[in-house]
């Protein structure tokens, strides 16, 4: 794949989205161009998805909750007459590569995840208002969402037909939220997953599929309806409050690599390693909520965090061969930690709340990336506060004791503030740093203590913040062994065991979309039941049947 | 693979293990007979093992259990000088078909999770003495264990190889009982499996891996130590008590199924089904827990169970094409209740706790069988307590309303009793109808306010106990679209889908290890950059290196 798959748009661009706003409530209709595909080889029929589709419903996502803390409440619907959303697109999936397929449907979780963050912590709630078929990433987008209206009109169903008709799994989280969040009974569940055509009306409520069947002519009363109470138990700020825009960001791709305001990506092909560079504020903090707000999203965490998503989403997608990711920053950790301290002090605001969460997001979306991570801390370094969770994000930290001959910077520190120890909760619901002492709980009180001191890298070993410490001497050689380490390894044997590493301690709907139910679809994703020459996503739309072979594995 | 595998075996035939006894501490010795592999191809160097081993292995945990009250802690250890254990073999690995491989894992641990269940649940602790390397699973079978004792002589390790040597997963728990056992700082468990050649000494202690690094010679007496330490723990009733002998199976193998005291399995291979049927007890509970002693092995409920986990394992090695397992029962529902209420009544002795252990264990193994289960509940059948949990194991159960004509039986019951809301738990910690009602916890309460009623076809669905009911003149034609229906699906997709319906609700350490470690395994174990033919299963002890393809998933 040489074309560049862009994660940047706005909602002038969409060809697939439209939003509407109607004081409290906003509307978010999914009308999909089936002639407007991000690759050639298919048509997005029915309101069927890819991943360009998906960067779409992302960006507005991410709109509605920084853009309009007006809106309490999101519709979402269907901009087509018979059909809600038809799934994501099967000749798309049967066109691609294993790599795609799963990076996608990775992306496409994190977009939901992303709405449900939007319900538990923006105060920003979810209707969806199914009218026609809710078929596979239909139903599991509806699924998303805090409450799903059917029409109950003979027509308007929702479905996982993904097993019966093309011998995969649904992908996007269906069987979770189906036993986890709408926790329909196990034999209903295995009734509703191999049942192609769905279920309709009043048997979806009673399986717990959908909370409410209404009648054609009752269907926008009771859409509205639901929508004002959802709306009710928000507490965003309401129209009071004015959003702020989500600027283009500033960014140049080159050959290797791509530059931003804040986020300097270098690529070595040959090595398949990438440099992250993470920029330090230049600037303290404004001096009030007010000021945060007139910067918008020139304001320097919101900014870097948007650059550094991009980074990664762009690396995910476009770089496949990279394997390693080693994270540098650069700048003054006093004014990290001044930021951080700026963001504590106003986390009732509404804005910096938003910033929270969206750092919270795309630490994660950095957890689960997957590619081996590692942060190397030396002198210039600002790993303080918020950057110090890419460190704690990172499968290994080398941290370098003292200065090399000839730097006369003061050699690299470690600082962590209150940041480190509340908001940006993993998948897992644990912060990295209680993750990462699961097994010495004390630990996390030990580094607590220390908040805002400066730790050298002694200080920060003997606090198990790093994985290890070198002299300059030694660092050249212990960098480089690690690296060239790292790229002789398998890159699916290495997948899988950071999969497994990165997340100790309690599972959560969300890692078990990540863990259980991502690893089956991968493996499906792999057998010659579902992409074999005779497979079912293969034959798919030919007329000949596929052709299973019957092992149980 | 046309040689059959049996899962049945006794202490005398052993060929790799030992067992010895004093008093209250037991020691189980590993030493493999290199010469006596299940199949032709392979070596068992270096106490490596295989299925054969692992068969082994859990008979003789099974018998600590029934046939040793008095042992209150065993000793794992090698009957080899240099070497502890080099893990499942490799040539043995790289030689088995996919299924084989995911079912020779599935099976190891569920051995392991015996011998935690041992421990958590019997009061028999394990101990493992680690003198020479414990590599890949044989520090997998260290960590089963409740202590490790290390021996810190400069050559005995620990180490998980797999990824730097073979590019697949340690397959029998490694990673996640490393993070959620050990509890593992995630960057020293990254280090830690990357690393060929393990971790020796105090090192090993200090990133707890082990919990004792001991000279060589303090080791046996820190051993028995630690072993004397373990048993003041244990609860089990010491000498006082007598065990019983595990007597073979009465069983009997044909062309098309088995027949056992209590089971039959009757095999359909051109429709690629098995039914399973139950046979309740012929005669009443005996009369005090001295005259179940007494009958022992033959006592009902454990004679069953055995036959019923001896079955569900020759299925799952042995028919492999068969894709549905169709469960029926025959015998008196009061009989049944009976025996529960005994095994309830009796739960404070030691051989009633582990006849529930037992059966718990055997039902978990059902859940865990990658074959869609479906109860079948006719007139004549006895799915009542313990045995009406082998129906909520099922995917779907169908029950009969009245009776056919000509039939003239009782219509068919279901009856619940305590033991439906107590010692069954599933791997996810939760009751099978505390998982099914998840969400609508009522449901449970009413369910056990039904205990001891005879509920037919119409209650048992009110309850929500059964996923349908048919009159008998659609039943034949309900049942049979069923199976036909179940038979056209890809074997893979159904064996994804149910391994995420079947385990709503919290993960623990066995759900993980089932589902999110299990699950990149298999993915693991069907990629080219393992057992491609540049793979480095394939390439293993060729002395050519493995070819990797770098590109990320």
């Amino acid at each position: 794949m040489t074309q560049r798959i862009d994660f940047a748009t706005e909602p002038a661009r969409y060809r697939h989205w439209k939003l509407k706003f109607d004081g409290e409530v906003a509307e978010l209709i999914m009308d999909v161009d089936e002639n407007a595909g991000l690759f050639g080889g298919y048509q997005l029929k029915l309101n069927s998805y890819d991943l360009g589709v998906d960067i779409e419903l992302a960006d507005a996502v991410e709109r509605l909750k920084f853009e309009h803390p007006e809106v309490k409440a999101v519709v979402l619907r269907s901009g087509k007459d018979r059909v809600f959303c038809a799934g994501a697109n099967i000749r798309m999936l049967a066109g691609s590569s294993h790599a795609h397929k799963v990076n996608f449907c990775k992306f496409t979780n994190e977009t939901r995840n992303g709405i449900e963050d939007a319900s538990a912590n923006s105060g920003q709630k979810y209707l969806c208002a199914v009218r026609g078929t809710a078929a596979g990433g239909g139903y599991e987008l509806a699924l998303a969402t805090d409450r799903i209206l059917l029409a109950d009109d003979g027509n308007s169903s929702v479905a996982l037909p993904e097993l019966p008709l093309l011998a995969v799994l649904p992908g996007t989280g269906g069987l979770t939220r189906v036993t986890d969040k709408r926790k329909v009974r196990r034999d209903l569940a295995d009734a509703f997953c191999t049942v192609e055509e769905g279920v309709k009306g009043t048997r979806a409520v009673k399986w717990r599929l959908v909370d409410q069947a209404v009648p054609n002519s009752k269907f926008e009363a009771a859409v509205k309806d639901a929508a004002s109470k959802l709306a009710a138990q928000s507490d965003r700020p309401g129209r009071d409050a004015k959003g702020i825009a989500l600027t283009p960001l500033e960014r140049r791709f080159e050959a290797d690599g791509v530059t931003y305001s804040s986020v300097k990506v270098e690529i070595d092909r040959a090595a398949r390693r990438a440099i992250v560079t993470i920029q330090g504020p230049g600037v303290p903090p404004p001096a009030s909520a007010e000021a945060m707000h007139d910067q918008g999203a020139q304001f320097w965490p919101l900014r870097l965090a948007r650059e550094l998503d991009d980074a990664v989403l762009h690396l995910r997608l476009n770089e496949g061969e990279i394997g390693v990711l080693i994270f540098k920053s650069q700048g003054d950790p006093s004014l990290v930690l001044a930021y951080d301290a700026f963001l504590e002090a106003n986390k009732s605001h509404w804005l910096a709340r938003e910033i929270l969460n969206f750092w919270k997001r795309a630490l994660k979306r950095v957890d689960l990336t997957s590619r081996s991570l590692v942060a190397l801390i030396v002198p210039g370094s600002c790993f303080a506060g918020t950057l110090a969770e890419i460190a704690f994000a990172c499968d290994r930290s080398f941290m370098l004791i003292g200065t090399p001959a000839g730097d006369n910077r003061p050699a690299a520190t470690m600082r962590l503030s209150q940041l480190n120890f509340g908001p940006y909760l993993m998948s897992n619901g644990l912060t990295r740093l209680a993750t990462r002492f699961l097994g010495e709980p004390d630990s996390v009180g030990k580094a607590q203590a220390a908040t805002g001191k400066a730790l050298d890298a002694e200080a920060a070993e003997a606090l198990g913040l790093v994985t290890a410490t070198f002299e300059s001497v030694d660092w050249d050689d212990e960098v480089r062994i690690f690296l060239e380490e790292r790229s002789s390894f398998s890159a699916d044997a290495l997948t899988g065991m950071e999969a497994n590493l990165r997340f100790a301690g309690p599972e959560t709907m969300e890692t078990k979309i990540f863990g259980r139910l991502t690893a089956w679809q991968n493996w499906i994703f792999q057998r010659p039941n579902a992409v074999g020459a005779e497979g079912a996503l293969t034959r798919y739309g030919t007329g000949v049947k596929a052709n299973f072979n019957p092992e149980r594995v």
